[in-house]
């Protein structure tokens, strides 16, 4: 039967407010915030102050307390913190998306080793279910691709550009005033944040573990007026997709903008939603949608991740004992609309299948099967702009052959 | 770790043969199926002999077979096979919502005697994982509400109706060729099939069980070309919903056309394909999306029950334990479009509130609150169409208050 679990939190942000509110709320889940760690002492709290700490060994070496809410910025610290929090026997349930991405094998290694569960839905797409989805649901060797928009405050800006026609400055400002964009807005709209989702993704999708610096992620911070006419011109959408896939005994995930048809279920999620797709050999392509930005989608999965503790859930990364011989790769050609001037130095021959070409106020696009790795230099170079085509082919470059996922 | 398991299957239809050969190709699932229970002798099947039995009893009484997949059509022999199954200590999937609807809470008892699970995610909506999530995912009673496209041979129909201009009855048809309908579509299209799967959705989201006579179904057998020509006109679609929400301790729940707009996110969901929308209090709504008909998507969902009882899972039935003083009830007042001839004896004193009202073609239609047990008398009226209102008020009658939930 369910247990009674005090938590020590770190971190009293918008999602630690939510999720202490919450917990007072809800008569089911036998859960009670003892204490929370906090770094500023001068900043004025809405709790009596006795429940704070600014002792982080308080919470740690407190044997009263057994599950560990990581909520903090620093992935450095929050690292350390899941780290001692583990081996002094407690549960660890963290979002911190960049340090689960970057130490995701050693996170569950040191879960092995412990025996203790650390729980992040909440770092994968806010309040979709769906690490524990993958884990438990589509718990077998069919599963063939997942894609989808990973990052509500892109999509957010994207929404405000395409339909309001705001200006791309204008609705990143607003972005961060709702509290949906990074401080450091960088991280999403260059295409970290969801970069570092989708090496999580991967892991419980097809059980391997991807350092996020493997993966190749262009943003949308070089999406120009032309582009956006480019796209409206054809009823196209400009999402921000991560995507991954499975062919034969290699897995294939990068993250880019991508024109995005009327007929695709993503051209309809609007705003911070974030929704993931699903492929399955024999479900075929499942759709969740959910907010994946803001305090609350996120206090929402980590809320549930303290309930599942009280039942003793852990992830057993059931893929990692399918996979096998399965291996990250980047040898992939994508199709792609490639947007340059004459500073740079892009040739049809830079193609290895040359579609098309436009030219357009002194810009030129060109259309057709680029490497993956050659993109990845490209999204280096300003004068360069970067949107993978609709439904795109994507093909292995050791098979040369066309992936089925995309279709 | 993980269990071999041995199968028994009961109905060898295009589910069972679907099943069949996925499990032959998955790897990861360790399960076999031994026997396959089928009642026609005579006909000619892709398997050799030997692993077909006449006899139920060659399974339920096979010591070595520890899980029965029942996958037949007839409700009353289904829930023998279950209880004799349970009671010989066996594991049971079925995908049989009727069945289930029927006897759920004595399925629940039978579970916690014999201790032994009976797993049914294929019941509801096909391939999408919404029991798993609701038990699992949203175990806490912040849950408000569940609404969504719970019948894909009806969504099917109306599809095509809107957006290929088909006549009803060759949709139908059609839907039936393609195996999305019921032999007896009258299940479908009166919305009992629906039904079904929302009187078993309601156990797991607020641990109510509530027989399926209870629950009032009004389907689309009645909508007229006028109803179409009104949806068209206002832009909406029409769609069959089911939905179940809470209020303070009520738990209410209906099934019904519905004009649909195209904000809403059941307005996109098209075809075959299914949708469930959950309302809690801190995530706010989330929307799944998968194929509800067809084999494929509900031998997958029968393929993630097997696949979960092989790492012992059963439900839990939370929402039992959180449930308390939560009673069903039709006390309920529905924002509808009422369509009416001289033959029916409608008035405005039907309304508890009235709206508005409009003449077209020797039919009237009035549109305003009128009391859900009222429009379940409507329903078996030939003379009247109902269609409720898109996001429709939704009115406790004991409190006479508006119900947050349609907003």
């Amino acid at each position: 039967m369910r247990k009674k679990i005090k938590i020590g939190l770190f971190g009293y942000g918008c999602v630690g407010q939510g999720l202490y509110q919450v917990l007072s709320k809800t008569n089911g889940l036998k859960a009670e915030i003892k204490k929370i760690c906090v770094k500023n002492r001068n900043k004025t709290r809405d709790l009596s102050s006795e429940i704070f700490t600014y002792d982080k060994n308080e919470i740690l070496f407190d044997p009263e307390i057994s599950v560990v809410v990581e909520l903090i910025d620093d992935a450095t610290a929050a690292f350390e913190i899941v780290k001692t929090a583990l081996k002094n026997g407690k549960a660890v349930v963290t979002a911190n998306k960049k340090m689960l991405a970057e130490n995701l094998e050693e996170i569950y290694q040191l879960q092995q080793h412990h025996g203790k569960p650390v729980l992040y839905e909440g770092a994968v797409c806010g309040s979709i279910p769906i690490l524990r989805n993958l884990e438990e649901y589509y718990d077998n060797d069919l599963l063939t691709g997942i894609e989808g928009i990973f990052n509500g405050s892109t999509n957010y800006i994207l929404t405000k550009v395409f339909d309001e026609k705001k200006s791309y400055k204008d609705a990143l400002r607003q972005a961060q005033e709702l509290g949906f964009a990074e401080t450091d807005p960088s991280l999403d709209v260059k295409g970290f944040d969801p970069k570092f989702k989708l090496a999580i993704a991967i892991a419980h999708t097809f059980g391997v573990f991807v350092k996020p610096e493997n993966i190749v992620n262009i943003g949308i911070d070089k999406l120009s007026d032309l582009d956006l006419k480019f796209a409206n011109e054809r009823g196209y959408a400009i999402k921000l997709i991560a995507r991954a896939f499975k062919k034969d005994n290699q897995v294939f995930g990068f993250v880019a903008p991508q024109f995005v048809e009327t007929s695709d279920p993503l051209y309809q999620i609007r705003n911070e939603y974030n929704a993931v797709q699903v492929h399955s050999a024999f479900a075929e392509k499942q759709l969740f949608v959910g907010k994946g930005a803001g305090s609350y989608p996120t206090g929402s999965a980590v809320l549930s991740d303290i309930s599942a503790l009280s039942y003793d859930y852990a992830y057993e990364y059931k893929k990692l004992n399918q996979a096998h011989d399965l291996t990250f790769s980047n040898e992939l050609v994508v199709e792609v609309f490639v947007r340059f001037d004459q500073r740079s130095d892009i040739s049809i021959n830079d193609f290895e299948e040359f579609y098309s070409g436009y030219a357009s106020q002194g810009q030129h696009y060109m259309q057709g099967l680029v490497e993956l790795e050659k993109l990845k230099a490209w999204a280096q170079n300003p004068s360069i702009g970067l949107i993978v085509a609709p439904q795109p082919q994507l093909q292995v470059i050791r098979q040369r052959e066309q992936v089925e996922f995309a279709a």
